[in-house]
């Protein structure tokens, strides 16, 4: 296996091979993280951070990932680029890419609702980029996916509910046991990329899924197919229901958060004030202690920053089986490992 | 003594004997600014630094000091955070404070009056993060204190009262020595920090202190109690004129700058345009040559940038006797012993 | 020879030793780019860029050079900066680049003209920082010169009409050739930097210089009258033609670009909408394979980013003459070895 090059945009279009040598990668510079070993593998080398939309977690968990492996990533917002646009003169996204392969060693990119027209514009974009770029384009969350958290999410899992954290990873941890994805109530109008990653990664590394959320918060049709046939690839069970409680019985991970309904794009505008207003009518949808007491002792992730007090109580997301803070830091060690393996040439 | 971890948010909240040993290592990574022994110190490592208020000094001294340890600081402007407030959902300081300490060595906040409701609520914040944050968390500047700009204060008039520029410092050079703190008018509204750090640690350091400002420019009571218990201590003089001439009588370090008085804030809202109105109103507020003439021989400083032409003349700022600029660069030797000391374990 | 400590503010202002001596080491680093040789040049150095404009390639190609010789170049808008104007108080550019002076090991900047009230005020304040500054300034593009992008444009000439992309440069290759600078319509209202420099440099390393453009869209006359010195000094042609096709005959290096016309600035405003409006009513002004049929196989130049479809087609544009990327690309080598000659002792 050679992942030198190789673009990441979803966890889907990545083998399991693939995606168990970046955990196996990350447990291990997890384990020794300021290692000569991993300190020279991008030296001197330029990791370019695209931020259409702004992000203190991703960039802060990308930057110092490139600094640990002994590179540099910059910071960059988009604004500043005179991209060509149906409206307006500016310069193609070919020009764009095949320049910046000449400077950098890999270009991660951010974008998400509010900066497209419509859902899928912003994969669309980067995936635009990855055809012209010589060089590995990173999904740093898009409006579909988020391969980082991914990756993160089951990281943590693993440990939680395998040897411990920091401690080796073992997948069969996660194997058939239950995750639970529920919508929560919430004032942020959040994108559907994390919870859609962790469906994805979730069914591929064996777990048996249950989706929750009110009539009317439907995913996107096509990804719920693809999680559909991964659990069924895996003999695995899959299952969607539209009450805030019964998902929690026998969960072992519980993954609580809000996102936008469908209706959150109409007519290449993003409808946010409505989507929070419409959102705020559902309080009973929260992860609190009572429904946590209904799972198989399930730990409790989410990719954070935590909308307390809706997606989730202080009790839970504080509590003992909290795994938040272990999975953001994850973050950077997954993004350390391909970063190594896509631009180190490890 | 171990400094390894501390937070350090005021000088007056650290012993003699822990300032000496930043002011020591300062002198020594001064004389000899790239050896070998400094280049490794931050090897690897993330220094993140909050700028509510930007600043371009701040940044460049602090970027620079990591990167002359080795390591790298990241510029972050808060704006890009949802952080939870009475009024907005978002993440709590808890969680983005105990996220960023997975992440890096050491976090770096500035905060000013004009992104905060009331004077104080700045300093507040930087507690908040202290508290939950695992990493040292160093003050770049709040509405009531600037521990760096304190330090590099003593450390340049060390140098100039003592054995010279870049030669081993000596506490001795200004202990008993007459510190004259004078208002200067100006259109800045100027924050209270910096001149209330150089009361406290120049009167900790055995210094004489007058302060002069016209009725009405009152600084923070509590500080000021401090400031005479300091003196108290060391057996010196404190004292407050309210003319612009008779403090420089006999000083031998004199410190104009303007700041603004006590109604800035009012009802949640900072004042800016009525401050600037009504500080313009005292131009014999200026520190001179004519009034340097009285000291004894005083050395004119300053924390920059200077305001030519209403805190000083330009013959004061730029003569023979202005140790500013030294003043500026100490700020990066400080901030690099400080950061070796407490996030480098040295 | 010795560059340490030299500004580069306009090629024109260096000798051609000097020139050559960049070219030549930008020529060893691309071959060798991540060799130990230059991994260590600027070990813990700062570079300070400073964009009063900001621009995406300009900012990675700096960056990625910094890095790329061990050092760190700061991200810098000074719209933080209270600089001091006619109308507002603020910090002088003296004191500003003293102090820089202390931190840094060079400083770039970029002013271009929408910062700017009136042509030649940007290039004027890059001088007057270099006038104060203890450190070498560098012109990362202002309202009349671009040198890096000179001296990155005559190294892509040399390869393409010498011994290849990545081999060893040769001047002869470009002497005595035909240089066609022509004007594109578009909608992007340009500065005159970049065709300026290309002019001065390409006269100066003996190529045959002819100018096309539009009646009305006259470039700075003193900038053309040292084009001409230099033609006479090399016993090069030089003209001026109005029409948009006779420049392309015989012509070897084929640049067109859009500029804005004298009238852009007037009354201290950039009519910029204007200016577009009126570079519009030209299409007959685009680079195309018709003309370019003309030419003696010359190669098609630019800058970037190219406004495709205005300055030239994407049938030259992206064609097998194109040298745009290769252009592109040796910004960063000619950056590179400005910085290893200017800031590192090389």
């Amino acid at each position: 296996m050679d992942l030198y090059g190789k673009d990441l945009i979803c966890t889907q279009e990545w083998s399991m091979d693939e995606l168990w040598a970046v955990l196996d990668l990350a447990a291990k510079m997890k384990r020794d993280r300021f290692s000569p070993r991993w300190r020279n593998i991008l030296q001197g080398r330029t990791f370019l951070m695209f931020f259409y939309n702004p992000s203190v977690r991703t960039r802060i968990s990308f930057e110092t990932a490139a600094t640990e492996l002994g590179g540099h990533a910059q910071f960059l917002e988009p604004r500043a680029m005179r991209l060509k646009t149906e409206k307006t003169a500016g310069e193609t996204v070919e020009d764009a890419a095949k320049v910046m392969s000449r400077y950098a060693a890999g270009l991660g990119i951010r974008i998400l609702e509010d900066k497209i027209p419509r859902y899928g514009a912003g994969d669309e974009l980067i995936r635009e980029y990855a055809r012209w770029a010589d060089i590995p384009v990173i999904n740093m969350a898009d409006d579909k996916f988020h391969p980082c958290q991914g990756l993160a999410d089951v990281m943590g899992w693993m440990e939680w509910l395998g040897k411990g954290v920091g401690k080796p990873l073992d997948p069969e941890a996660i194997r058939g046991k239950k995750l639970l994805i529920t919508w929560g109530h919430g004032a942020l109008a959040r994108s559907w990329c994390s919870v859609q990653e962790a469906l994805l990664i979730g069914s591929r590394f064996g777990m048996h899924v249950t989706l929750a959320y009110p009539e009317g918060y439907d995913l996107d049709p096509e990804v719920i197919e693809q999680v559909k046939a991964n659990c069924e690839a895996n003999g695995t069970t899959f299952e969607i229901v539209h009450d805030p409680v019964s998902g929690y019985e026998g969960a072992h991970v519980v993954y609580s958060r809000h996102w936008m309904s469908p209706q959150a794009y109409r007519d290449g505008v993003f409808h946010k004030e409505e989507e929070i207003e419409k959102a705020m009518r559902y309080p009973e949808w929260i992860c609190d202690e009572e429904k946590m007491a209904r799972t198989a002792n399930a730990i409790f992730t989410h990719p954070m920053p935590v909308d307390r007090g809706h997606e989730a109580t202080d009790a839970v997301a504080s509590g003992p089986r909290s795994c938040i803070y272990d999975v953001a830091e994850n973050r950077l060690h997954v993004q350390k490992a391909i970063m190594a393996l896509t631009m180190g040439n490890l």
